[in-house]
């Protein structure tokens, strides 16, 4: 039977931008498929270990060619990396091309999409490979008309203060937690990293742009089925000068009962661009959940319950007292679900659940009586 | 030479839908390229008049057949209607070939790109015509870096408290007035029928998520070259459940100096979907204000400078309440710029131009001495 997105044991590309910020595809697929990555392809780093490069990931070696790469048995290789504006660099046809010829698949998140590329496409079909764009759009979305706003299960979307701070990171730590306590989870994967790693999604930044909301709105109804929670990945934010249209349209479609704040307490002003966006300093957390709040309460009341830290690049007693002034700043609770315990965002949506299906059980009482 | 957008002459395809709202493409074409519509093609009001349909477009027959159409020697048919979701009506391919079949190019507007579907295509070029996509937009758009936020000419964006409620309508009615008092106005276009009636342009809601915003700064930026003024054409709401992403994206990558609120006093629901939205009460436009400026704040100040009522479904007296009360809620000029004189509305972009070339001087003046 052929690999699929829930079997692959992936060879990673990150060439030359393999580190904590530079190869976010990359590593969220270390942290989350951890037992089928087989290495990471990035010449610049050969013979390291992931855990030395990242400070997590083990033993997964670093590699410098796809020779050495093949030794681990990968199914296919994963395009790990995801350069702003999404172009295929001319550099990496050779590999691709070479990792075709070996009997991989290729699964690629770039804007661009390699299947439609004449000469990948010709190479792969003679190879009997597939190549997987996760970043493609299903041909016939909706444009949104509020289905999400009234589901039965609670619906959480991320929001951040900017794009690219881990709001797929925080969806999924809060993900695993719930499903230790016992919880239904469903997880709305919205990039191609949540694709790639749940299996299914909808990159909404690739959508034409009508269908934004519609994408999301088709993604919650679909995880809703089973599920007591749902989880919604959230994607940029409503102030990115490049991105913010994606944010808005995911945060109507979703029509979430609840936000959790993704916040990197290390950025200054938006990301990308090379620092072309350094004029405009970004909003800080109790901003940023006053504009989250208003932008969403003309079409359904919802508020943000907790707040999730990025403190990768501070120190213990540093990411403490992020977390204390955030919690300051906001009056709500707030932690490093990838640091510390996830349990006070856990907590909150917990306890956003309980209320919710009391308002519906009072509903139901009301209607009844 | 071959036709292009700017020396089409029309045949205008509005099939069961000719009506004041149900024919928004086919309407504006009446109204801004008049002398270039030579009759409207809806079998259901054939013998009627333009005028006595619409209130507006004098003698431009209303036709029922293609032959009859062809009496005044169209060069185009140009797809007068644009479907929510855009797909291409079956019944219409008998339509469109017969009109491929005398030699007149297609021009349409729909979100189904007909120079796509492979039975039209092959129709075109054996007739050796064209088929022209007003929504397509160009393969290779930037993200937006905020370029836009600092042009030389005052940039006015045109804002709403819905969509289809007359954004395009209020910026085309402000640029031939500025253009009356000698002002030099650039206009970008940003859908279909301000592409139609200005020849170029993006359909802001046809490109792929990521790149809304850097669509509008590229748009703004070239209609900068020879202007002093720019008016951008708007889309949409920034609450409007299916679309609001399209608005905010247009937003941030316009960056304008100043707004015009468009507000239809008569509309208490968000447009589309077939009632979808009925849940939803619109905002008036006091929220509106706050809401578009607010949502810009973050990244350039801008301010609401006027309100633009679109009233064709008032009665005189009703129309001139409506604008006394607009008035009085948002404390800014406002008028119906097609019913009555824009001088208004014109008065509050040349009032603002002369405030932005004076903190312009202030600020040559403040670095040279």
């Amino acid at each position: 039977m052929p690999h699929t997105l829930a079997t692959h044991r992936y060879l990673t590309l990150a060439e030359g931008l393999f580190g904590p910020l530079t190869s976010k595809t990359a590593n969220s697929a270390i942290r989350y498929l951890p037992e089928r990555i087989v290495a990471v392809l990035d010449s610049s780093q050969a013979g390291q270990t992931v855990q030395k490069v990242l400070g997590f990931g083990g033993a997964i070696p670093v590699v410098g060619t796809i020779e050495e790469g093949l030794r681990g048995a990968p199914t296919a290789l994963l395009v790990g990396i995801a350069p702003q504006g999404g172009q295929l660099p001319e550099a990496w046809r050779g590999v691709l091309a070479a990792a075709i010829a070996a009997g991989l698949d290729v699964v690629s998140g770039l804007h661009f999409y390699l299947g439609d590329d004449p000469e990948l496409a010709a190479l792969a079909e003679r190879a009997g490979v597939q190549i997987v764009d996760l970043r493609k759009p299903p041909s016939a979305l909706p444009v949104s008309h509020g289905l999400a706003r009234d589901v039965e299960p609670l619906t959480v979307l991320t929001v951040g203060t900017d794009c690219n701070i881990g709001k797929m990171t925080a969806a999924l730590q809060v993900r695993d937690a719930l499903r230790t306590r016992g919880a239904r989870v469903g997880f709305a994967a919205t990039g191609q990293t949540g694709i790639l790693i749940e299996g299914w999604g909808i990159a909404v930044d690739s959508v034409v742009a009508d269908f934004i909301s519609g994408a999301a709105e088709r993604l919650v109804l679909q995880a809703c089925h089973g599920n007591d929670i749902v989880l919604v990945e959230g994607q940029g934010s409503l102030v990115h000068p490049g991105y913010s249209g994606v944010t808005l349209g995911l945060l109507h479609g979703t029509l979430p009962d609840a936000m959790i704040l993704c916040h990197l307490p290390s950025r200054t002003f938006p990301y990308g661009g090379n620092g072309a966006y350094s004029w405009m300093p970004l909003p800080g957390p109790p901003d940023a959940v006053r504009l989250c709040e208003a932008m969403v309460e003309p079409l359904k009341p919802s508020r943000v319950i907790a707040v999730s830290l990025n403190t990768w690049d501070l120190t213990d007693a540093q990411a403490r007292d992020a977390i204390a002034r955030a919690e300051d700043e906001t009056g709500l609770p707030a932690t490093d679900p990838v640091r510390f315990d996830p349990a006070p965002l856990v907590d909150a949506v917990l306890a956003e659940q309980a209320r919710k299906a009391e308002r519906r059980e009072a509903g139901r009482g009301g209607s009844g009586g």
